[in-house]
């Protein structure tokens, strides 16, 4: 049954730019993304937050897919040519676009984050950041559903999941 | 230099079940919460969106942390008696508290999720299931900053994150 929530409202904590100013040719994940560096700018009214961050060697960003296409419910990912449900994927067309993507950290300054394995689209908004703990994050698990046989070996995005029409998603 | 972001508004696209109604005395993180079970309530209106995703063994639930404290800077970790920055920890009061966590999958039924190793509070609100993938996801870092010299073994939280208010965070 539907629970009644209070009013969910995100704020923009920083920005992150990357080299990726388009929506096609993007490494779909950071593990594709080796060698691509980014900053994230993070507001300075949050740059007392990332102290002792500079220890761990990859964090977690959650930024908000502003520029993907409305939620489908079924999707054909960049990996595979079958029709998957979309939660089983990591496709950008969701119907909360928070995007999650574990980046490697180089150093920070002041409030930059210089970051490499970067796989997101230059100007998106970021959300939080987390650290990546191995302890916390690394299951080694023996089943990974449909990319276990993936018939695609695509790494780079195309622009099936976003659109350039005037108004985004995120505006409505 | 801050960009000027559209409204970026969450919708709850489901319940999370689970053993836990008090904010004292949960896992903090899954894997200190073998063998807790609990349920994905996911809203019918989404259930097309699950196919496929049964052949994953765990899965990233993203959700509200809806009664979490106020956003601090510094805070002192369940792990650790040190003050570390916010965004070095995976504390709830953040900026946008949005929660992650790589549960079990169990089993799914329509459009309910049975699943395992919840650190989750009964009745928080869903906002994205992410399929947990070992190729993404799992990177053996070797440092995982002052997790690596944490101080304390606490893996229970108690109410030092959490408020009792009558107006909690997600109102304001």
């Amino acid at each position: 049954m539907k629970k009644k929530t209070k009013p969910m409202k995100l704020k923009p904590i920083g920005i992150i730019h990357s080299p990726f100013s388009q929506t096609d040719g993007i490494p779909i994940q950071p593990v594709f993304a080796q060698g691509y560096e980014g900053t994230v700018e993070v507001y300075s009214e949050f740059e007392e937050a990332l102290l002792d961050l500079e220890g761990f060697e990859r964090i977690w960003l959650l930024y908000w897919f502003d520029r993907a296409s409305q939620f489908r419910a079924k999707v054909k990912p960049y990996m595979d040519d079958r029709w998957h449900g979309l939660f089983a994927t990591r496709a950008p067309s969701r119907p909360n676009p928070i995007g999650l993507s574990c980046v490697k950290l180089l150093s920070i300054e002041a409030n930059i984050i210089h970051v490499s394995d970067i796989d997101i689209l230059d100007g998106t908004p970021l959300l939080d950041i987390k650290p990546y703990a191995r302890k916390f994050d690394c299951f080694e698990v023996k089943r990974n559903g449909w990319l276990d046989t993936a018939d695609k070996g695509n790494t780079e995005s195309d622009n099936r999941f976003y659109n350039n029409e005037k108004k985004a998603r995120d505006t409505k």
